[in-house]
Protein backbone atom coordinates (compact mmCIF):
# COMPACT_ATOMS: atom_id res chain seq x y z
CA UNK A 1 0.00 0.00 0.00
CA UNK A 2 1.55 3.81 -0.90
CA UNK A 3 0.53 6.38 1.57
CA UNK A 4 0.87 9.88 1.10
CA UNK A 5 0.53 11.73 4.37
CA UNK A 6 -0.32 15.82 4.03
CA UNK A 7 0.98 17.00 7.20
CA UNK A 8 0.35 20.71 8.58
CA UNK A 9 1.46 21.80 11.75
CA UNK A 10 4.61 24.64 12.57
CA UNK A 11 5.84 22.58 15.13
CA UNK A 12 7.91 19.36 14.89
CA UNK A 13 7.05 18.18 18.91
CA UNK A 14 3.51 18.96 18.84
CA UNK A 15 0.80 16.41 19.15
CA UNK A 16 0.39 16.75 15.55
CA UNK A 17 3.94 16.12 15.08
CA UNK A 18 3.84 13.31 17.20
CA UNK A 19 0.64 11.04 15.38
CA UNK A 20 2.07 11.92 11.80
CA UNK A 21 5.78 10.24 13.19
CA UNK A 22 3.84 7.42 14.65
CA UNK A 23 1.56 6.79 11.52
CA UNK A 24 5.06 7.05 9.46
CA UNK A 25 6.74 4.16 11.49
CA UNK A 26 3.71 2.35 11.96
CA UNK A 27 3.29 2.14 8.27
CA UNK A 28 6.65 1.68 7.24
CA UNK A 29 6.91 -1.67 9.68
CA UNK A 30 3.76 -2.98 8.39
CA UNK A 31 5.71 -2.91 4.90
CA UNK A 32 3.88 0.01 3.44
CA UNK A 33 5.25 2.94 1.50
CA UNK A 34 5.24 6.21 2.88
CA UNK A 35 5.68 9.68 1.61
CA UNK A 36 4.67 12.63 3.73
CA UNK A 37 4.37 16.49 2.55
CA UNK A 38 5.03 18.77 5.47
CA UNK A 39 3.83 21.75 4.56
CA UNK A 40 5.35 24.12 7.28
CA UNK A 41 8.88 22.28 6.18
CA UNK A 42 8.14 22.61 2.67
CA UNK A 43 7.39 26.00 3.17
CA UNK A 44 4.45 25.79 0.79
CA UNK A 45 2.81 28.53 -0.57
CA UNK A 46 -0.32 29.00 0.64
CA UNK A 47 -2.01 31.72 -1.50
CA UNK A 48 -3.33 30.86 -4.89
CA UNK A 49 -2.67 33.48 -7.37
CA UNK A 50 -1.75 34.12 -11.04
CA UNK A 51 1.92 33.02 -10.88
CA UNK A 52 1.10 29.19 -10.23
CA UNK A 53 -0.66 29.23 -14.20
CA UNK A 54 2.48 30.05 -15.45
CA UNK A 55 1.74 31.47 -19.31
CA UNK A 56 -1.46 30.12 -19.01
CA UNK A 57 -2.56 33.04 -16.65
CA UNK A 58 -5.39 35.19 -18.35
CA UNK A 59 -5.85 39.26 -17.80
CA UNK A 60 -8.38 39.66 -16.24
CA UNK A 61 -7.37 36.57 -13.96
CA UNK A 62 -10.14 33.65 -14.15
CA UNK A 63 -9.04 31.05 -11.29
CA UNK A 64 -10.89 28.07 -12.54
CA UNK A 65 -10.59 28.83 -16.53
CA UNK A 66 -6.74 29.18 -15.86
CA UNK A 67 -5.80 26.51 -14.20
CA UNK A 68 -7.23 23.94 -15.95
CA UNK A 69 -5.51 25.36 -19.16
CA UNK A 70 -2.37 25.49 -17.04
CA UNK A 71 -3.47 21.73 -16.00
CA UNK A 72 -3.70 20.57 -19.73
CA UNK A 73 -0.55 22.47 -21.28
CA UNK A 74 1.55 21.66 -18.28
CA UNK A 75 2.30 25.07 -17.10
CA UNK A 76 1.34 24.93 -13.70
CA UNK A 77 4.24 25.04 -11.35
CA UNK A 78 6.38 22.56 -9.95
CA UNK A 79 5.53 22.33 -7.04
CA UNK A 80 1.61 22.07 -7.73
CA UNK A 81 2.74 19.40 -10.15
CA UNK A 82 4.99 17.40 -7.11
CA UNK A 83 1.54 17.66 -5.17
CA UNK A 84 -0.86 15.98 -8.03
CA UNK A 85 1.66 13.28 -9.03
CA UNK A 86 2.14 12.50 -5.28
CA UNK A 87 -1.80 12.20 -5.30
CA UNK A 88 -1.89 9.47 -8.28
CA UNK A 89 0.72 7.73 -6.54
CA UNK A 90 -0.62 7.08 -3.26
CA UNK A 91 -3.33 4.46 -2.36
CA UNK A 92 -4.34 5.99 0.77
CA UNK A 93 -4.10 9.66 1.20
CA UNK A 94 -3.74 10.92 5.14
CA UNK A 95 -4.25 14.90 6.24
CA UNK A 96 -2.59 15.29 9.69
CA UNK A 97 -3.99 18.73 10.67
CA UNK A 98 -5.03 20.49 14.11
CA UNK A 99 -8.87 22.34 13.82
CA UNK A 100 -8.57 25.70 14.17
CA UNK A 101 -11.58 28.00 13.76
CA UNK A 102 -13.76 24.48 12.65
CA UNK A 103 -11.80 23.70 9.80
CA UNK A 104 -8.01 22.86 8.63
CA UNK A 105 -5.22 25.69 9.17
CA UNK A 106 -4.69 28.09 6.17
CA UNK A 107 -1.51 25.99 5.08
CA UNK A 108 -3.55 23.10 4.40
CA UNK A 109 -6.44 25.06 2.70
CA UNK A 110 -3.68 26.60 0.43
CA UNK A 111 -2.40 23.18 -0.64
CA UNK A 112 -6.43 22.60 -1.72
CA UNK A 113 -6.75 25.88 -3.73
CA UNK A 114 -3.46 25.66 -5.77
CA UNK A 115 -3.80 21.49 -5.89
CA UNK A 116 -6.70 20.63 -7.07
CA UNK A 117 -6.73 22.36 -10.36
CA UNK A 118 -9.52 22.33 -12.65
CA UNK A 119 -9.46 19.72 -14.88
CA UNK A 120 -7.44 17.70 -12.25
CA UNK A 121 -9.97 17.40 -9.32
CA UNK A 122 -12.91 19.56 -11.19
CA UNK A 123 -14.54 20.32 -14.23
CA UNK A 124 -14.43 17.20 -15.20
CA UNK A 125 -16.90 15.50 -17.73
CA UNK A 126 -20.45 16.36 -18.96
CA UNK A 127 -21.85 19.14 -17.76
CA UNK A 128 -24.72 19.48 -19.47
CA UNK A 129 -29.12 19.38 -18.52
CA UNK A 130 -28.71 15.80 -17.66
CA UNK A 131 -24.91 15.56 -16.23
CA UNK A 132 -23.40 17.81 -13.95
CA UNK A 133 -19.35 16.42 -14.49
CA UNK A 134 -17.72 13.70 -12.77
CA UNK A 135 -18.02 14.67 -9.23
CA UNK A 136 -18.70 13.36 -5.78
CA UNK A 137 -17.68 9.69 -6.19
CA UNK A 138 -16.51 9.60 -9.65
CA UNK A 139 -13.52 11.91 -10.79
CA UNK A 140 -9.27 11.69 -11.07
CA UNK A 141 -8.99 9.99 -7.17
CA UNK A 142 -11.51 7.40 -7.96
CA UNK A 143 -9.95 4.06 -6.23
CA UNK A 144 -7.94 6.38 -3.58
CA UNK A 145 -8.80 6.59 0.19
CA UNK A 146 -8.89 9.76 2.04
CA UNK A 147 -8.68 9.65 6.21
CA UNK A 148 -8.86 13.08 8.02
CA UNK A 149 -6.67 12.71 11.57
CA UNK A 150 -7.79 15.91 13.30
CA UNK A 151 -6.69 17.25 16.99
CA UNK A 152 -9.52 19.25 18.49
CA UNK A 153 -8.96 22.09 21.71
CA UNK A 154 -12.54 21.22 23.18
CA UNK A 155 -13.94 18.12 24.63
CA UNK A 156 -15.89 15.88 22.96
CA UNK A 157 -19.23 16.89 24.03
CA UNK A 158 -19.02 19.94 22.45
CA UNK A 159 -18.89 18.43 18.99
CA UNK A 160 -21.96 15.98 20.29
CA UNK A 161 -24.97 15.05 18.40
CA UNK A 162 -26.39 18.49 20.06
CA UNK A 163 -23.03 19.88 21.18
CA UNK A 164 -22.87 23.92 20.45
CA UNK A 165 -19.74 23.61 18.11
CA UNK A 166 -22.28 21.38 15.73
CA UNK A 167 -21.97 17.48 15.51
CA UNK A 168 -18.02 16.72 14.39
CA UNK A 169 -19.47 14.94 10.92
CA UNK A 170 -21.05 18.07 10.10
CA UNK A 171 -18.17 20.09 10.70
CA UNK A 172 -15.92 17.55 8.73
CA UNK A 173 -18.65 17.22 6.08
CA UNK A 174 -17.32 20.08 4.06
CA UNK A 175 -13.92 18.75 3.73
CA UNK A 176 -14.60 15.13 3.81
CA UNK A 177 -17.61 15.35 1.18
CA UNK A 178 -16.51 18.63 -0.53
CA UNK A 179 -13.17 17.88 -0.87
CA UNK A 180 -12.38 14.70 -0.63
CA UNK A 181 -15.33 12.60 -1.76
CA UNK A 182 -15.39 15.16 -4.96
CA UNK A 183 -12.60 14.27 -7.23
CA UNK A 184 -13.64 10.53 -6.00
CA UNK A 185 -12.15 9.70 -2.97
CA UNK A 186 -13.58 6.99 -0.61
CA UNK A 187 -13.04 8.73 2.98
CA UNK A 188 -13.54 6.53 5.78
CA UNK A 189 -14.46 7.67 9.57
CA UNK A 190 -12.42 10.24 10.96
CA UNK A 191 -9.98 9.83 13.64
CA UNK A 192 -10.26 12.91 15.81
CA UNK A 193 -8.25 13.55 19.10
CA UNK A 194 -10.15 16.12 21.65
CA UNK A 195 -8.83 17.88 24.63
CA UNK A 196 -5.87 18.68 22.59
CA UNK A 197 -3.93 20.86 24.92
CA UNK A 198 -4.39 18.80 27.72
CA UNK A 199 -3.15 15.74 27.04
CA UNK A 200 -1.26 13.78 29.61
CA UNK A 201 1.04 10.40 28.54
CA UNK A 202 -1.09 8.40 30.03
CA UNK A 203 -3.70 9.89 27.56
CA UNK A 204 -1.34 9.54 24.94
CA UNK A 205 -0.58 5.81 25.18
CA UNK A 206 -4.28 5.26 24.78
CA UNK A 207 -4.53 7.62 21.48
CA UNK A 208 -1.44 6.15 19.69
CA UNK A 209 -2.83 2.70 20.08
CA UNK A 210 -6.51 3.65 18.98
CA UNK A 211 -4.38 5.35 15.96
CA UNK A 212 -2.26 2.27 15.32
CA UNK A 213 -4.98 0.11 15.21
CA UNK A 214 -6.74 2.88 12.64
CA UNK A 215 -3.27 2.62 10.42
CA UNK A 216 -3.01 -0.75 10.18
CA UNK A 217 -7.08 -1.26 9.04
CA UNK A 218 -7.18 1.53 6.13
CA UNK A 219 -7.76 -1.11 3.78
CA UNK A 220 -10.55 -2.96 5.75
CA UNK A 221 -12.48 0.19 6.99
CA UNK A 222 -15.99 1.08 5.73
CA UNK A 223 -15.79 4.16 3.64
CA UNK A 224 -18.37 6.87 4.83
CA UNK A 225 -21.54 5.95 2.57
CA UNK A 226 -21.91 9.25 0.99
CA UNK A 227 -23.85 9.25 -2.15
CA UNK A 228 -22.48 8.84 -5.86
CA UNK A 229 -23.72 11.97 -7.45
CA UNK A 230 -24.68 10.23 -10.32
CA UNK A 231 -26.08 6.67 -10.00
CA UNK A 232 -29.87 7.82 -9.42
CA UNK A 233 -30.72 9.24 -5.99
CA UNK A 234 -30.54 12.91 -7.00
CA UNK A 235 -32.87 14.83 -9.28
CA UNK A 236 -31.34 16.37 -12.93
CA UNK A 237 -30.61 18.86 -13.50
CA UNK A 238 -31.05 20.43 -9.33
CA UNK A 239 -29.31 18.17 -7.96
CA UNK A 240 -32.02 18.06 -5.14
CA UNK A 241 -31.83 14.40 -3.41
CA UNK A 242 -34.90 12.38 -4.88
CA UNK A 243 -38.27 12.50 -2.84
CA UNK A 244 -38.27 9.31 -0.03
CA UNK A 245 -34.44 8.98 0.10
CA UNK A 246 -33.96 10.84 3.39
CA UNK A 247 -33.04 8.67 6.09
CA UNK A 248 -35.40 9.47 8.88
CA UNK A 249 -35.06 12.34 10.98
CA UNK A 250 -32.40 13.37 9.03
CA UNK A 251 -31.83 16.85 7.68
CA UNK A 252 -28.95 19.08 6.12
CA UNK A 253 -25.37 17.37 5.76
CA UNK A 254 -26.30 14.34 7.00
CA UNK A 255 -28.76 13.88 4.09
CA UNK A 256 -26.19 12.82 1.84
CA UNK A 257 -25.15 9.90 3.91
CA UNK A 258 -26.92 6.68 2.30
CA UNK B 1 -21.50 54.27 10.59
CA UNK B 2 -18.05 52.35 10.18
CA UNK B 3 -17.52 49.89 8.29
CA UNK B 4 -14.74 47.33 7.39
CA UNK B 5 -14.15 45.40 4.73
CA UNK B 6 -12.29 42.48 4.38
CA UNK B 7 -11.43 41.33 0.50
CA UNK B 8 -10.06 38.29 -0.93
CA UNK B 9 -9.88 37.57 -4.33
CA UNK B 10 -6.80 37.96 -6.74
CA UNK B 11 -8.33 40.12 -9.67
CA UNK B 12 -9.56 43.47 -8.94
CA UNK B 13 -11.49 43.08 -12.06
CA UNK B 14 -13.86 40.23 -10.90
CA UNK B 15 -17.12 39.74 -9.72
CA UNK B 16 -15.74 39.91 -6.55
CA UNK B 17 -13.74 43.22 -6.86
CA UNK B 18 -16.52 44.43 -8.63
CA UNK B 19 -18.72 43.95 -5.35
CA UNK B 20 -16.19 45.41 -3.11
CA UNK B 21 -16.20 48.69 -5.06
CA UNK B 22 -19.62 49.31 -4.98
CA UNK B 23 -19.60 48.32 -1.33
CA UNK B 24 -17.55 51.18 -0.92
CA UNK B 25 -18.91 53.35 -3.29
CA UNK B 26 -22.41 53.03 -1.77
CA UNK B 27 -21.60 53.35 2.17
CA UNK B 28 -19.36 56.13 0.97
CA UNK B 29 -22.22 58.24 -0.49
CA UNK B 30 -24.76 56.87 2.44
CA UNK B 31 -22.42 58.98 4.63
CA UNK B 32 -20.20 56.15 6.26
CA UNK B 33 -16.84 55.57 6.99
CA UNK B 34 -15.34 52.67 4.96
CA UNK B 35 -11.83 51.02 5.74
CA UNK B 36 -10.13 47.98 2.96
CA UNK B 37 -8.48 44.81 3.93
CA UNK B 38 -7.53 43.94 0.60
CA UNK B 39 -5.60 40.81 1.52
CA UNK B 40 -4.06 40.14 -2.06
CA UNK B 41 -2.92 44.02 -2.44
CA UNK B 42 -1.74 43.99 1.11
CA UNK B 43 0.34 40.65 0.28
CA UNK B 44 -1.01 39.20 3.81
CA UNK B 45 0.97 36.35 4.97
CA UNK B 46 -1.72 33.58 5.33
CA UNK B 47 0.39 30.89 7.40
CA UNK B 48 0.38 30.90 11.17
CA UNK B 49 3.62 30.49 12.66
CA UNK B 50 6.19 31.18 15.59
CA UNK B 51 7.24 34.36 13.90
CA UNK B 52 3.65 36.08 14.17
CA UNK B 53 4.42 36.15 18.14
CA UNK B 54 7.66 37.82 18.73
CA UNK B 55 10.11 37.32 21.72
CA UNK B 56 6.68 35.81 23.13
CA UNK B 57 7.05 32.49 21.17
CA UNK B 58 7.86 29.47 23.38
CA UNK B 59 10.04 26.15 22.11
CA UNK B 60 8.21 24.06 21.90
CA UNK B 61 5.94 26.47 20.21
CA UNK B 62 2.37 26.52 21.45
CA UNK B 63 0.02 28.70 19.41
CA UNK B 64 -2.91 29.50 21.23
CA UNK B 65 -0.66 30.41 24.68
CA UNK B 66 2.01 31.83 22.24
CA UNK B 67 -0.65 34.12 20.99
CA UNK B 68 -2.40 35.21 24.37
CA UNK B 69 1.28 35.91 25.56
CA UNK B 70 2.12 38.30 22.46
CA UNK B 71 -1.52 39.50 22.83
CA UNK B 72 -0.97 40.62 26.31
CA UNK B 73 2.50 41.93 26.33
CA UNK B 74 2.45 43.36 22.89
CA UNK B 75 4.56 41.42 20.70
CA UNK B 76 2.25 40.51 18.06
CA UNK B 77 3.73 41.25 14.64
CA UNK B 78 2.46 44.63 13.29
CA UNK B 79 0.22 43.73 10.66
CA UNK B 80 -1.64 41.03 12.71
CA UNK B 81 -2.10 44.11 15.26
CA UNK B 82 -3.31 46.72 12.59
CA UNK B 83 -6.09 44.30 11.69
CA UNK B 84 -7.32 43.64 15.57
CA UNK B 85 -7.32 47.69 15.74
CA UNK B 86 -9.47 47.87 12.36
CA UNK B 87 -12.29 45.06 13.67
CA UNK B 88 -12.22 47.49 17.08
CA UNK B 89 -12.97 50.37 15.71
CA UNK B 90 -15.42 48.77 13.14
CA UNK B 91 -18.96 48.71 13.91
CA UNK B 92 -19.68 46.43 10.83
CA UNK B 93 -17.73 43.80 9.25
CA UNK B 94 -18.18 42.46 5.75
CA UNK B 95 -15.73 39.64 4.12
CA UNK B 96 -15.94 39.77 0.61
CA UNK B 97 -14.64 36.57 -0.79
CA UNK B 98 -15.44 33.68 -3.61
CA UNK B 99 -16.32 30.42 -2.26
CA UNK B 100 -13.67 27.98 -2.88
CA UNK B 101 -14.15 24.23 -1.83
CA UNK B 102 -16.44 24.92 0.29
CA UNK B 103 -15.31 27.72 2.26
CA UNK B 104 -12.90 30.72 2.63
CA UNK B 105 -9.91 31.06 0.30
CA UNK B 106 -6.72 29.88 2.06
CA UNK B 107 -5.63 34.12 2.35
CA UNK B 108 -8.70 35.02 4.28
CA UNK B 109 -8.66 31.53 6.40
CA UNK B 110 -4.69 32.51 7.04
CA UNK B 111 -5.98 36.27 8.11
CA UNK B 112 -8.80 34.43 10.98
CA UNK B 113 -6.12 32.02 11.98
CA UNK B 114 -3.44 35.18 12.26
CA UNK B 115 -5.68 37.81 13.62
CA UNK B 116 -8.18 35.53 15.71
CA UNK B 117 -5.43 35.29 18.59
CA UNK B 118 -5.91 34.13 22.12
CA UNK B 119 -7.04 36.22 24.60
CA UNK B 120 -8.29 38.74 21.88
CA UNK B 121 -11.15 36.35 19.89
CA UNK B 122 -11.09 33.21 22.26
CA UNK B 123 -9.78 32.21 25.79
CA UNK B 124 -11.73 34.59 27.27
CA UNK B 125 -13.59 34.96 30.59
CA UNK B 126 -13.99 31.45 33.65
CA UNK B 127 -12.72 28.55 31.93
CA UNK B 128 -14.29 26.13 34.67
CA UNK B 129 -17.44 23.32 35.23
CA UNK B 130 -19.92 25.84 35.70
CA UNK B 131 -18.89 28.14 32.26
CA UNK B 132 -16.60 27.52 29.26
CA UNK B 133 -15.11 31.15 28.66
CA UNK B 134 -17.08 34.60 27.01
CA UNK B 135 -17.85 32.71 23.74
CA UNK B 136 -20.64 32.67 21.39
CA UNK B 137 -22.70 36.32 21.45
CA UNK B 138 -20.00 37.41 24.12
CA UNK B 139 -16.24 38.58 24.45
CA UNK B 140 -14.13 41.11 21.99
CA UNK B 141 -15.97 41.57 19.24
CA UNK B 142 -19.60 41.66 21.16
CA UNK B 143 -21.39 44.86 19.74
CA UNK B 144 -20.16 44.84 15.86
CA UNK B 145 -22.09 43.40 13.38
CA UNK B 146 -20.88 40.64 10.77
CA UNK B 147 -22.04 40.26 7.06
CA UNK B 148 -20.49 37.63 4.45
CA UNK B 149 -21.03 38.35 1.13
CA UNK B 150 -20.04 35.20 -0.73
CA UNK B 151 -19.85 34.27 -4.52
CA UNK B 152 -20.46 30.69 -5.70
CA UNK B 153 -19.59 28.91 -8.71
CA UNK B 154 -22.54 26.24 -8.44
CA UNK B 155 -26.58 26.78 -8.75
CA UNK B 156 -28.83 27.78 -6.21
CA UNK B 157 -30.47 24.34 -6.03
CA UNK B 158 -27.46 22.72 -5.42
CA UNK B 159 -27.07 24.44 -2.29
CA UNK B 160 -30.79 24.26 -1.34
CA UNK B 161 -32.58 22.29 1.63
CA UNK B 162 -31.79 18.60 -0.11
CA UNK B 163 -29.50 20.18 -2.39
CA UNK B 164 -26.38 17.95 -2.89
CA UNK B 165 -23.74 20.49 -1.27
CA UNK B 166 -25.64 20.56 1.67
CA UNK B 167 -27.65 23.84 2.40
CA UNK B 168 -25.89 27.15 2.10
CA UNK B 169 -27.01 27.95 6.08
CA UNK B 170 -24.80 24.59 7.09
CA UNK B 171 -21.53 25.27 4.69
CA UNK B 172 -21.66 28.90 6.11
CA UNK B 173 -22.33 27.77 9.62
CA UNK B 174 -18.85 27.22 10.51
CA UNK B 175 -18.04 30.87 9.67
CA UNK B 176 -21.19 32.45 10.87
CA UNK B 177 -21.39 30.57 13.92
CA UNK B 178 -17.45 29.37 14.84
CA UNK B 179 -15.68 32.36 13.49
CA UNK B 180 -17.85 35.40 13.64
CA UNK B 181 -20.45 34.92 16.24
CA UNK B 182 -17.94 32.84 18.84
CA UNK B 183 -16.18 36.61 19.51
CA UNK B 184 -19.29 37.77 19.79
CA UNK B 185 -20.32 39.20 16.70
CA UNK B 186 -24.21 39.53 15.81
CA UNK B 187 -24.03 38.22 12.25
CA UNK B 188 -26.19 39.10 9.65
CA UNK B 189 -27.69 36.79 6.75
CA UNK B 190 -25.27 35.96 3.81
CA UNK B 191 -25.37 37.91 0.80
CA UNK B 192 -24.99 34.73 -1.89
CA UNK B 193 -24.38 35.14 -5.69
CA UNK B 194 -24.67 31.86 -7.32
CA UNK B 195 -23.56 30.62 -10.65
CA UNK B 196 -20.37 33.13 -10.42
CA UNK B 197 -19.07 32.38 -13.83
CA UNK B 198 -22.03 32.83 -15.90
CA UNK B 199 -23.15 36.62 -14.98
CA UNK B 200 -23.95 38.57 -18.06
CA UNK B 201 -23.93 42.26 -17.58
CA UNK B 202 -28.24 41.99 -17.39
CA UNK B 203 -27.70 39.78 -14.10
CA UNK B 204 -25.28 41.81 -12.88
CA UNK B 205 -27.91 45.09 -12.34
CA UNK B 206 -30.13 42.84 -10.73
CA UNK B 207 -26.99 41.87 -7.93
CA UNK B 208 -26.07 45.15 -7.78
CA UNK B 209 -29.25 46.30 -6.73
CA UNK B 210 -29.71 43.95 -4.11
CA UNK B 211 -26.44 44.17 -2.99
CA UNK B 212 -26.74 48.09 -2.99
CA UNK B 213 -30.43 47.42 -1.21
CA UNK B 214 -28.51 45.08 1.20
CA UNK B 215 -25.70 47.60 2.08
CA UNK B 216 -28.13 50.53 3.29
CA UNK B 217 -30.10 48.37 5.49
CA UNK B 218 -26.86 46.82 7.56
CA UNK B 219 -28.32 48.47 10.55
CA UNK B 220 -31.66 47.31 10.36
CA UNK B 221 -31.18 44.23 9.25
CA UNK B 222 -32.16 41.35 11.87
CA UNK B 223 -28.92 38.67 12.62
CA UNK B 224 -29.60 35.03 12.60
CA UNK B 225 -30.71 33.75 15.63
CA UNK B 226 -27.84 32.01 16.94
CA UNK B 227 -28.33 30.90 21.18
CA UNK B 228 -25.63 32.74 23.25
CA UNK B 229 -23.67 29.78 25.04
CA UNK B 230 -23.99 31.52 28.67
CA UNK B 231 -27.75 32.70 29.10
CA UNK B 232 -29.40 29.15 29.54
CA UNK B 233 -29.68 27.23 26.54
CA UNK B 234 -27.03 24.37 27.17
CA UNK B 235 -25.91 22.31 29.79
CA UNK B 236 -23.19 22.38 31.67
CA UNK B 237 -20.77 21.56 31.41
CA UNK B 238 -21.04 19.50 28.14
CA UNK B 239 -22.66 22.22 26.27
CA UNK B 240 -25.01 20.26 24.84
CA UNK B 241 -28.55 22.03 23.86
CA UNK B 242 -31.53 21.54 26.52
CA UNK B 243 -34.23 18.83 25.83
CA UNK B 244 -36.84 20.82 24.83
CA UNK B 245 -35.56 23.63 22.89
CA UNK B 246 -34.76 21.86 19.84
CA UNK B 247 -36.61 23.46 16.76
CA UNK B 248 -39.44 20.63 15.42
CA UNK B 249 -38.19 18.46 12.87
CA UNK B 250 -34.06 20.16 13.00
CA UNK B 251 -30.81 18.53 13.33
CA UNK B 252 -27.33 19.36 13.62
CA UNK B 253 -25.69 23.02 13.17
CA UNK B 254 -29.94 24.05 12.57
CA UNK B 255 -30.24 23.32 16.20
CA UNK B 256 -27.96 26.52 17.38
CA UNK B 257 -30.56 28.84 15.49
CA UNK B 258 -33.46 30.21 17.87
Amino acid sequence: MKTLIVYAHPEPRSLNGSLKDLAVATLEKAGHQVRVSDLYAMNWKAVADAADFGPSASSPLNVGADSGRAFDTGTLTPDIVAEQEKLLWADVVIFQFPLWWYTMPAILKGWVDRVFTAHFAHGIGEFSDVKYGDRFGEGTLAGRRALLSVTVGGPESHYAERGINGPIDDVLFPINHGILYFPGMEVLPPFVVHGAGRITDEDYSVIAKAWEQRLLTLESTEPIAFRPQNLGDYEMPSLTLKKGLEPEGRTGFGLHVR
